[in-house]
């Protein structure tokens, strides 16, 4: 087992009716600047309970976050910040409000940095001062509620970046499962399927003894394939579906599963890549890159795809090539079973144009993913090629 | 589900050679109190190794803290504690060292308050004060240096009770293996029961539908059963099996699994009784309760005990009533693998005269225990008539 640090001092407040208790954790003489995205919580009743909780509080709004938040539209929040003297922000929506909001919360006090550095070049490590977050969960995928990690867009560039700083793990968040109530299908399995691979992400990489680690990423992993026909009954939503559903994508990146193992997010840079230039939702692209991923890392990952094929997809041939083809062939078949297609031919992408635009953008900036570090822009080019 | 909190803001500091971080963790200008227990901390080299982390520490030492912490003893570290204006304390040991710690932490500040209403009146919650503590972890086990429980004993009464508070989560743990290095394998054992039971406790209750918490649980009692053997290893120690050892018993019991689900804690609650009486180590005392408490309330735990003993303990049979015999069977027969008996005969402990003297003690003090509140003296005593 590799040395490690682990720290997430994020209160969850958990449960149904659970928005009321707002009002206690925010602190009383605080500004706060509520943030949110297109405005869906304005209909299913949530930013009602909200301003409900802080009729007593000082609150200013900032609405439009968009999927994928945009670089543009936090500067203009940053600049309503430092000139309203904002000294409390309160993320309301899923992981593209709360992502933006931990980048606001990191740029608008730190006035002498270049925002765009927090991105560009990893400044956000060593910045203490942050404006305090919270947030109430209303989307669930990306555990950013429970976390210290922001991923940020900048359409101008066609970029996607992330920063990760201990100063922004939000303060509390707020996680009632009946606010997913009014959430179409496709996005119920799209934080599925972005639980999942994040999980993977932090386990299939290669074995350094780490028992517990294993058992834990299986254990969500099994729960994510358990619930998934639960979570996706909508006449009516089920609570306990809808609740292990909020959990276990906040425990799938809460940096406990990754503590102390190698890991491989090669998936996500791929897929973030997809969604630049192709506008694939964030867990669509993770689907079609995962799969071949496996199938092209198949021997560097062989010991790992064995025993994740023996306990979490029931394979248990003891022909290993064969279990491993059936292992991969498992994990397609279980996005698609959730109705998430796994080839980028499926959204009309040519698999062999997005492998230039990928390997150029790559090769560009030197990047490597993987736990060896041994992705290539070559690679990804060859991953996405399988994607069909 | 249920609706719960969860918060824990402990920085775990993992692995080898992390004991010479503490100089960064330690406040500088600190007056540090090191507390420790019978010595052995001088004999491993641990004491070296924490003292030349602190070289430019002001530290005063405070040893002599006794397994299962006597409240005599820690009244004299809180009256130096006072006197010497202490502003940092470090605990370097196991569970009754940390616990002891975190008694005196919340102790010391509080002089409004009489030190014994901390555990007989529950006054924990609400006590704001604390002196700030961490702890540098030799003796895996309780899980005490990675939440805000505590358990103390007071001899004179013959008495063991806890107290839980929010103010005395450590600010770091120091986890490095290799301190377990020196452990004899009877403390190794007793640190794996101890350890599984903790899970047990938070999960063998009955079904809420929490199908993460259920995976998270079984996830570390497969853990806990997949490592013992190599924990166990003497000569040469494993590095892995003791970093997954250290791992595991600080996971079973850091609040995650046991959030949202019902609880029963009555095995602790009579072994606390086992150890007050008779001595028995604190894991000893667990491993003659919790075999015959499952078999007793078999019933009620039906559901549990059969998704337990299907995924965990590998007894698939279909005949539910021989799947539940066995699964409990399987329990008793870890424990035996690991070297810890499993009934009160095997000390010389008379069942029948405990039977007598728990009962007559619940009764006294009017408790009851269990998921649904149901085990009463009456109950525990007739649990013990069976562990024989």
């Amino acid at each position: 087992m590799d040395n490690f640090e682990f720290y997430n001092p994020t209160r969850i407040i958990f449960g149904k009716g659970t928005i009321a208790k707002l009002s206690k954790r925010v602190p009383r003489k605080a500004k706060i600047m509520l943030l949110y995205g297109g405005g869906s919580i304005k209909d299913n009743g949530v930013y009602d309970q909200v301003m409900d909780a802080l009729k007593k509080h000082e609150v200013i709004e900032f609405g439009g976050i968009e999927p994928n938040p945009d670089y543009a539209t936090l500067m203009k929040a940053i600049k309503k910040v430092r000139k309203k003297k904002i000294d409390f922000l309160l993320a309301v929506g899923g992981g593209s409000v709360i992502d933006g909001t931990k980048f606001i919360s990191l740029a608008s006090p730190n006035e002498e940095i270049e925002p765009w550095d927090i991105l560009a070049r990893k400044v956000a490590k060593d910045l203490k001062k942050a404006i305090p977050l919270g947030t109430v969960l209303t989307l669930p995928a990306t555990a950013s509620e429970f976390n210290h990690n922001a991923v940020i867009s900048r359409r101008e560039t066609e970029e996607k970046l992330s920063f990760a700083s201990d100063s922004v793990y939000p303060k509390f968040s707020i996680l009632d499962p009946e606010t997913t109530y009014s959430l179409p299908q496709n996005q119920l399995r799209n934080g599925l399927v972005d639980a999942f691979v994040h999980v993977m992400e932090q386990y299939m990489t290669y074995p350094v003894g780490a028992v517990v680690q294993d058992r834990q990423a299986e254990a969500l992993l099994m729960a994510i394939i358990e619930m998934a026909p639960a979570v996706l009954e909508m006449d009516p939503p089920d609570y306990d579906a809808r609740a292990n559903y909020m959990w276990v994508c906040s425990n799938a990146l809460n940096h406990l599963i990754g503590a102390g193992v190698p890991q491989d997010w090669a998936t996500h840079g791929i897929g973030h890549e997809l969604t630049a230039f192709y506008g694939l939702a964030h867990a669509e692209s993770l689907a079609v890159v995962l799969p071949w991923l496996l199938w092209y890392k198949r021997e560097q990952k062989r010991e790992k795809l064995l025993q994740y094929g023996y306990r979490v997809m029931d394979q248990k041939m003891q022909k290993y090539s064969e279990r491993i083809d059936r292992t991969i062939e498992a994990t397609s078949a279980f996005f698609q079973s959730v109705g998430m297609p796994t080839t980028l031919t499926s959204y009309g992408v040519d698999p062999d144009e997005a492998a230039v635009k990928v390997q150029a953008r790559w090769e560009a900036r030197g990047w490597s993913e993987g736990e060896h570090k041994d992705i290539t822009g070559a690679d990804a080019a060859a991953i996405l090629r399988l994607s069909r």
